[in-house]
Order: C-alpha cells, then structure tokens, then sequence
C-alpha cells in the first residue's frame, strides 16, 4: 500500500514537533530542564478531585456520570464558567460557552471553522506553537500580527489580496504569552480591535495563562474591551478560549470557547461531528472543584509560580552576559531571551546538553516565518530553586563561551 | 461583524443532525422511544470505575492522572489492546496503536489524514450517520460501495476520475452496522479487500459494535483477513477503529485506531496538533477496568441485549404487517426496516410520536445519497420488554394504518 497517495495535501503541512521530539530527549535524571511548558503536579487540587470523582461515581450518580453527554458541554459548568466570564467584564449566558477538551482542541476547531486553504491567519511572531500546528491541518498562509506596531489594515489587506487570500482571522495570546511571557497593554488590545473592525476579521483569543498574574495591573480581556465597544456579547468579533489546563489540572482536558451565539452553534455542530462530547465525568468533576476552590486554589499556586519566577529573574541578571535580553513577565510560565543574532539557539541546545547538562527550547519553531534562530524559551513553572539557580548558572557559564 | 465572510467553505457541509434535534423533542415520560442507540446506564460497570479512579487519585498516583500525557496514549492500556487485537488475528504492536476520544474522533481524524476537498469516500448505503458527520468537514464526494455486489474497481474508478475526483478509502461497518444491524459476510469481506487492493485505497473498519454478538458465528475483523493475505500489519490497508463506548461506557471517551505504522504515525501528529491527548485518567481507569473484567461484564451485558433483541424481533414477527421487511440481527443494538416505497417515515414519526407516543429514527439521514425515505431504525439497548411489547404493537397499528 502506497499511504501517499491517499493521504490529504493537509498531510504536507503536519510534521513533528520540534519541541515534542527534544523534549523526549531531555527525561535524563542530570539535566536540569527548562524546556517543559507544563504546571507542577505537586500544586494539583489532588484531594479536591479525589472526592468530586468519588461523589460524581457514587449510585445513582455513576450512569450519569458515564454516560454519553451533549456536546455544549455540561451545563452546571458552562454557568460557572459564563458567571466567571461576567466577573471579567463579558456578561453573557450558557448558551455563549462551548466545552472542549482543552484550548488547544478550540483552536484547532477555530481554524476549521475559519480556515478554507490559503485563507490567511494573522498571528504574532513568535506565536505560540501549538497554535500554528492546529491551523496548519487547515493550510492557510500566515502573515504577521504586531499588535503594537501599527501596520496598516489596508496593506494587510492588500497583501493578501495579492496573495489571491482573505485574511480570516487574528490570533494571539495576550497574557503571559508563549513563548514570550509578554502582555499585551491595553492601548495594544484596542488598537487590535481596531485594526479587526477595518478588515471585518474575527480574532482568537487565547487566554490559557490568563488566570495567573503575579502583579502589576489586569488587562481586561479582549472581549470585555470588544464587549464594552460593541454593546454586548453577540456583537463581538472576539473568540475567547478558556483553559483549567494551568489553573486546575490539564489531564482531564476541559478547556471552553466563550463567544456570540452565532459561532458557538456552529462549533457545537463541529464538536458533534468531531468526537460527540467532552468526556461527561471530567466536566462534572471539574465543575464541582471549581465551586468548591477555584480561587483558592488559584491564589494558592500563583504564590508558587510567582516566587519561581522571581527566583528565574534574579538568576538571569546575575548570570546573563552582556548582550543577552529577557523578558519580565507579570505572570505565566516563560521567560524568553534573545541572544546575539549570530547564536542559533537550536545548536546552542545540542552543546547545552552535551556540555552542561541545562535545557531550554529554541525560539525559531515559534515563528511562522522561519525566523527567531537567536531566541528561546524557558519555564520557571517546575523547577525548584536550587534547580533555578544552578540551572542558570549553568547557561551563563555556555553563553559567555559563545 | 458578518461571520459567514469569515466562515470556511466547509461550514456549508456541516448541518444540524436530525436525529440530535428530533432526540431533544422526545425526552417525555409518555414516550416510548426506540430512536436512541445508547447503552443501557443501569448495565456500566460503575463499582469497577469507581475503584478505578478512587485508586489512580491515590497520593503520589494522582500527579500522573491529572497530567499532560503523550498524544499516542496510555501505553498500558495500548498494550493491552494490542494483545486483544492479537485475539482477533491481528498480530501488532502498541505502535500500532492510537488512543482516541472514542471511535468518533477516529473517524473524525481518519476523513482529516485523507480527504482533500472533492476527494471520494466509498460508503454503504445506508450508513453511520456520524461518519458522515465526520468525512463531510474535508469537504469529499461520496460514491456508493455495496460489498456483497461486484460494482467493478475500473467502473468506480472511472467514475470518480469524471468528476475530477480520486477514491482515498471505502468505509463500513462490518458487524451489527448502525443502522441496520447486518453482518458482513467473510466472502464479503475478502470481496471488499479485493476490490479496495484493485483501487488501491485504504479501508476504514468502524468495530464499534463488533463485541456485542449474541448468536451465529464469528467472521473475523476486515484487518485480520487483511493481515492474513498481506503477510502483517505493516503491509495492511485497513484501518481498524475500535471503542469503550459500547462494552464498557461511553461517557470516558475512549477508543482506538489499529493500522499499520506509517498510519499511527501521522495519526499521533494530528491528534498531538488537535487536542494533545486523550484525557490521562480516562485511559488510566479503562486499563483498570479492562484488565479487571472485561470478558466478564462483556459476558453479562450480552446476555440482557439479546434478550432484547429477541423480545423485539418476536414482537415484530407478531406486530408487523405485511410488506414490511425487517433484519434480524445477530448483535449489536438496532433493528432496520424498510416499509412500502409510498411511505416517507419522516412524516410517519410525525404521525407516531402525536398519535401513538412511539419514537423511531426515520433512515434517510443514513443515507448519502437522499434516499432511502421509506426506512426506519429502531435500537432495543434501553427499552424493557413491556415498553417494546407495548412500542412494538403501538408501531404495528400505526403502520396498518398507513
């Protein structure tokens, strides 16, 4: 059987992580990592979900609980999570919340609900990769998204024109973004706004990191900011994708999409045909932990990631040699540095391990464009102090051999 | 904001289910619905999940559970699929092996590896109405496959090559099919293999129901016969999608996909770009389950199904009148009958749910090509013997009414 020739063209565009691949090859007890995005397990509400699985198996209970389900979601959980979504400036109703197993399936469902081959994307660069994997099933060409520079929307429309495209939508995370840990200001976010209602495109917000700020003042979420311009929720051209991945615990995959009816009944109908439902006991169980202690919890382990983070800032300025910038994130999981453009961080990393056993992930798989060589991500979010320490220590001592 | 510019082309093929929409008017007491295809509740093994979960949200085990798994799934729970495959005479390793979100997603991914916008789909007539779902997002052509008919590979492919199209897979149910609950003979199934090595495209086995036989003799799976004649799985082209959902519950979403490598592979890229992974605890409970007493609980929910089946068939053989055909299936959850031409049983729901309070599915969303208006399923997984003595006879005088 020769696969090839039945597979779809998409098929070209879908390779192997970069970072999946390394990250296979870094599970070595010496190597100290910084190249996981993941959160601590050790922070998990562990007991919280021991007693809501027990609770949602109990007689009576467990049918339910096993059962097929709709595929909006469980409803008791899509009202905690529209009255949460209120509290951040979006008022709207259940029918507005969509349940998906984790962001990264909305995403992947925006860019088929969106994305016809060589309709464009407009993203940031870098972006997070995982985003650019899911819209790339989808075979749309990228152009860049600088949110902060104001490019104007009738040369991006242009462009694309020129490239025979329509641009369809812009994604980006605002919050502590990955890779970066940046955010967006809010000037940022209104002139984004502006610049979607010229080109009349959606925008995708990706909030996975939103929950966790460590100081400095909240931005209001892109869709309160479109929300409070456009007079209410079914107006709004913003698509927001939630996530308990970072804030609870990600293997039980619930993340949501809050947006104007009008697309959330078309991704329902996308989600059915998809894989019918999210499974039913993980929603009533994080439905019943996030009742119980969602701000608890959060507060709990925001007081964790913030002192990593703090202790990863204090490193690099000790240890970083002229020339290396980084990023100060007010919250999130990365730091994100940028070397001397004549370092490729992907053959930084090879003699990284080899020579001092420390790992990060190299920027350039992060860029749609192919560029960012110079840069890399680190995470703070599993790595003790003393990990933190030698750990940074140790890129140092490499980057003042480079 | 005009979100129907900003829609992919695909959107146009995605609509609302009939069946979904017509389950949601039929949720009163009054009712004796037939129109489900869901698993009894009452028949899960629910203390086994519950010891299951209780024991993967031990101290020290619950890190694991709650999080970030790899995209191929839970190996224990691969490997112990693996070996069952090898009990159906499919010798294969866990790379052979891929967890999805039940077989939904499989079909979900499946249409996505191999679908391009006009590509051909080969489907039985009638069908499963969710794979449609599924293929229709990449946009195919359907073309009509009849496996026990000898419609010549040259004349399909001559077909397919005027419309510009190319065939990429036949897909079919070969045991207790939804909707119609026919087995597919192994002459039929090396007849399939035949042709789809004389088209050279892959087949899609959805084994959905393939465990719950309650009489007649076992016909081994397509990929066994596959294996058998290709020397391994490696040389197969057929892709086997297997679930939980009817055996154990499928409210965990869990299922799988068993094919050859080069498949698995680009599978594991897809789904690690569209949800990350399968819930961790999910995979970690039903490995727990399964290995605990599958057979058994297989066992004794074969036993309560047949005695429905039977129930059903006996009242049809009673209740039915003349002209019209019904299967007589030796597994699986539905029945099928096809009524006198004249009669559209979309108006004959309409007719049975206001004068008789009995619910059925009416055939024709099973059917890709429109027809197939005078057919009607009927699933005895959730009905007494009372309500089908009592649902039976309700149908039968509605129909000699007609």
């Amino acid at each position: 059987m020769d696969w090839s020739q039945v597979f779809a063209t998409r098929m070209g565009r879908m390779k192997a992580s970069e970072i999946r691949e390394l990250l296979k090859l870094l599970d070595q007890p010496d190597i100290i990592s910084f190249a996981g995005g993941i959160p601590d397990p050790a922070l998990f509400p562990a007991d919280a979900f021991a007693r809501a699985f027990a609770d949602a198996m109990r007689p009576g209970e467990a049918g339910v609980a096993l059962q097929y389900s709709v595929s909006e979601g469980y409803k008791p959980l899509r009202e905690w999570i529209a009255a949460r979504m209120a509290g951040l400036g979006v008022p709207c109703g259940v029918d507005n919340i969509l349940i998906t197993s984790g962001s990264q399936q909305a995403l992947d469902y925006l860019g088929k609900l969106m994305l016809s081959p060589g309709d464009t994307a407009l993203v940031t660069s870098p972006t997070y990769l995982g985003a650019l994997g899911a819209f790339n099933a989808y075979e749309p060409r990228y152009a860049r998204l600088d949110p902060m520079r104001n490019a104007e929307p009738a040369a991006l429309a242009a462009e694309a024109a020129d490239a025979g495209s329509a641009i369809k939508f812009a994604y980006l995370s605002a919050d502590f973004a990955n890779p970066t840990g940046e955010t967006l200001s809010r000037a940022g976010r209104e002139a984004l706004l502006d610049r979607a209602a010229a080109l009349d495109i959606a925008v995708i917000e990706d909030a996975a990191y939103q929950e966790l700020r460590y100081d400095g003042t909240p931005v209001p979420p892109i869709l309160a900011l479109d929300v409070a311009r456009s007079g209410g929720i079914e107006n709004t051209r913003t698509i927001y994708c939630g996530s308990f991945s970072k804030t609870l615990a990600p293997g039980l995959r619930v993340g949501w999409v809050c947006a104007a009816r009008e697309v959330i009944g078309r991704l329902v109908l996308m989600k059915q045909a998809a894989d019918l439902h999210s499974a039913t006991l993980n929603q009533i169980a994080t439905n019943h932990v996030a009742r119980a202690e969602f701000d608890a919890h959060v507060a709990r382990i925001k007081a964790v990631y913030a002192g990593r983070r703090d202790r990863m800032l204090a490193a690099l300025s000790r240890e970083m040699p002229a020339g290396v910038e980084f990023t100060r994130p007010e919250g999130g999981m990365f730091v994100w540095l940028t070397l001397d453009p004549a370092i490729d961080a992907a053959e930084l990393l090879a003699r990284a391990v080899r020579d001092e056993r420390v790992a990060f992930v190299p920027g350039g798989a992060f860029f749609a464009d192919g560029s960012g060589r110079n840069t890399l991500r680190l995470s703070f979010s599993c790595a003790s102090d003393a990990q933190i320490d030698e750990g940074i220590a140790r890129l140092g001592r490499l980057l003042r051999q480079s």
